[in-house]
């Protein structure tokens, strides 16, 4: 029996190393997980949706609207909220907000988004930008269409704007700029690393992308995505580099309903910038013509309820608790281990881990088999960094995630891990 | 302001002729449509939503399980019973047929597994096989990949084997055998026509994929879309085009929740041949990783209880008044009116009518412009023929949907169609 003949994307897809780690977690159900970007299930709001779909379908006009098609855009009535509300986070009246609901356009998940958007722009050998390290299913998504992705160092702050226009620069005396086509940044609480982009750094992120775009020759788009925006737990967050686009010309803003309320609704959404939603749509269309309009219906019931900012309040306490245990457990695990830092986010899910340079996390590494051994699974942190060929990848990172298990159950997995490390310290 | 750098496939991507339409038929709410192709609204399954719904939530860790994320492939009990269910649909014993609930990749709505389908297979260049008419949202998706499609003639048993084959012959013999990765059959009451393909003609046309599979040297994907496989209002139909692939090897059956449940799921599923799954769910993966668990989760619940049957009987009655209803309407309208005919189906949600050549059903002729002011939408034919460079597109077809409008509805559009296109008889 012949094969069949795959397309260039097909054979160019990469396996998402992140299946190999859910394989595991099922094969050993007593693991703590400490590798899964799922969110906690005790607090996913049953109560609030059933209310809201007895409502919505014991109306008969309501539910005929849910359950009939809905548009390849999103529900009308749901963009509208969601306008109002990315205004609301912004600190911006309504009336002075640039663009309108008809610029929102709601996908599965904001990951659909993220692969229209890449879609949409990025040939063969296009460039995109991104943090070292990034969302490694967006950055493996890229690798189907052909991008060169180039890296920005972090640091405390996220990406720091001299290292983008250092990378844009040196892009540019290669004559490259031309190809540059996306600058990827996750502003709040960054998957894998948990930091946020310091205030006074977005205005200039932002700068740095509009002067390049002119030099380019087209207009670059600066992606930020902002799924963890509203899972703040110390503080108030800062604005959106969005809130610094005062055009609507620049910046594609994503969020998510799967973080702050829930992922098995599968709804994220995107306030795009002139003169791409129109393509979005169109390319949208020919995906799926839409998203579940049930779960659209749903939502705008949700939101204009205020059960969806309850939730998040709820949220916050349930994840700050968390977020804190580990904290906790690595100041103790980690206690006199020299060589070991991480970070502490002021929201999100992830902590970001460093350990001394000798120590390999990958997958096929002494560490990982202890820690496995030890009854803990977590994400090598190699698989968090892009395929750029100007750099090596540091082989002694981890991405841990609080947000599954139970605050005992973080304590007792960092021990665990904290004990593994020590096993294979040199 | 500089524009954004499109990529070629969003510069290749064509508008869909249908946004149009739906807009119109916004603008203009006394519209009589045949032309959308929604669902009936007043038997949307309302009552056995909510009371699904309900028990879900209701329900501790099922409500958990479903707000939760799933798998990119699909809810596991989901895809046992649409297995159990497709090989009911052929009479076949579930221990004797070929693949398993492993095979089967649950997305939103069937038209994404087309989509995620020509994006495995199709390079720029390749070519696609499909029926001359067949369904706009694939042909038109079609050319962001870059395929090449080429259309085999249809009568009143759908696709002709011998056309078919024909039509492969002059391929190979142009040595372009080896960039043919598609043959895509509408089987059942056929998008835009209603035609469905005859039973003697499934085994035939199977073989056909599997000769030239072998001459090709790759295996050629027949892609069976079975959308409208439920609603089928005379007989019994036929046994699917996969009931006689055996071994399981060159079939992809896709069907869907949208037409004989409810569209605002947005919920479809295909059957995949082998080899072919881990490929699907690696880009899906990329795409979005999996459809909206809270719509799979419920969908289950209605499968299990028997209320997706029941619906789907309750449905049948629904519209074969409709379908009666235009038959009958088309009978009194066009008699004594030579060279109009049109097809009968015995299911789904077309009838595909054929008017004088004298006459331009386009959008821009004068039929559109009198049947809109006569205060009647329909689909010009044109739109439904893809791009074979080998042909000309006829001008005088038109789709109707008896889908949205009631009977009585029904017979008042065909009415004014009728007088509209007496109008512009010559």
């Amino acid at each position: 029996m012949a094969a069949f003949s795959l397309s260039q994307r097909a054979r160019d897809a990469a396996d998402q190393p992140i299946s190999y780690l859910m394989a595991e977690a099922l094969r050993n159900p007593g693991l703590i997980s400490l590798a899964a970007g799922f969110v906690d299930s005790q607090s996913l709001p049953a109560a609030a949706t059933a209310r809201h779909m007895a409502e919505l379908l014991a109306e008969p006009a309501a539910a005929r609207a849910a359950l009939q098609y809905g548009t390849t855009q999103g529900e009308p009535r749901l963009r509208q909220l969601l306008f109002e509300h990315l205004a609301k986070l912004d600190g911006v009246p309504i009336d002075r907000m640039p663009g309108s609901a008809d610029d929102i356009v709601v996908t599965t998940g904001s990951q659909q988004l993220l692969h229209v958007l890449a879609d949409l722009l990025v040939d063969p050998g296009d460039i995109v930008i991104c943090g070292w390290p990034s969302y490694f299913v967006f950055t493996g998504a890229l690798t189907a269409f052909g991008a060169a992705t180039r890296a920005v160092d972090l640091d405390h702050a996220g990406m720091a704007p001299e290292a983008l226009e250092a990378t844009l620069r040196q892009l540019q005396h290669g004559g490259l700029l031309p190809r540059v086509k996306i600058v990827y940044v996750c502003s709040y609480h960054q998957n894998p690393t948990g930091l946020t982009l310091g205030e006074d750094r977005r205005p200039r992120i932002l700068d740095i992308v509009r002067r390049f775009s002119d030099l380019a020759g087209h207009r670059i788009l600066l992606v930020e995505d902002a799924a963890y925006r509203e899972l703040t737990y110390d503080g108030t967050p800062p604005p959106s580099i969005r809130r610094y686009d005062t055009t609507g010309d620049h910046v594609a803003l994503l969020q998510t309903f799967s973080k702050p309320f829930a992922p098995g609704l599968k709804a994220g959404y995107g306030l795009l910038p002139t003169g791409l939603v129109e393509h979005a749509i169109l390319n949208k269309g020919g995906r799926d013509f839409g998203s579940s309009n049930l779960c659209q219906h749903l939502l705008g019931r949700v939101i204009a309820s205020g059960d969806f900012d309850r939730h998040v309040q709820t949220l916050r306490g349930v994840y700050r608790a968390k977020r804190d245990a580990m904290l906790a457990a690595l100041d103790r695990g980690f206690a006199g281990v020299e060589g070991v830092s991480w970070t502490r986010p002021t929201g999100g899910l992830y902590v970001w881990l460093t350990l001394p340079q000798a120590i390999d996390t990958g997958r096929h590494g002494p560490l990982f088999a202890h820690a496995l051994r030890a009854g803990v699974l977590f994400v090598p942190g190699e698989y968090c960094y892009p395929p750029d060929p100007t750099r090596t990848v540091p082989r002694s990172t981890i991405r841990l995630s609080f947000g599954v298990t139970d605050p005992a159950g973080i304590a007792d997995g960092i021990e665990r891990l904290a004990s593994a490390v020590r096993a294979v310290l040199p």
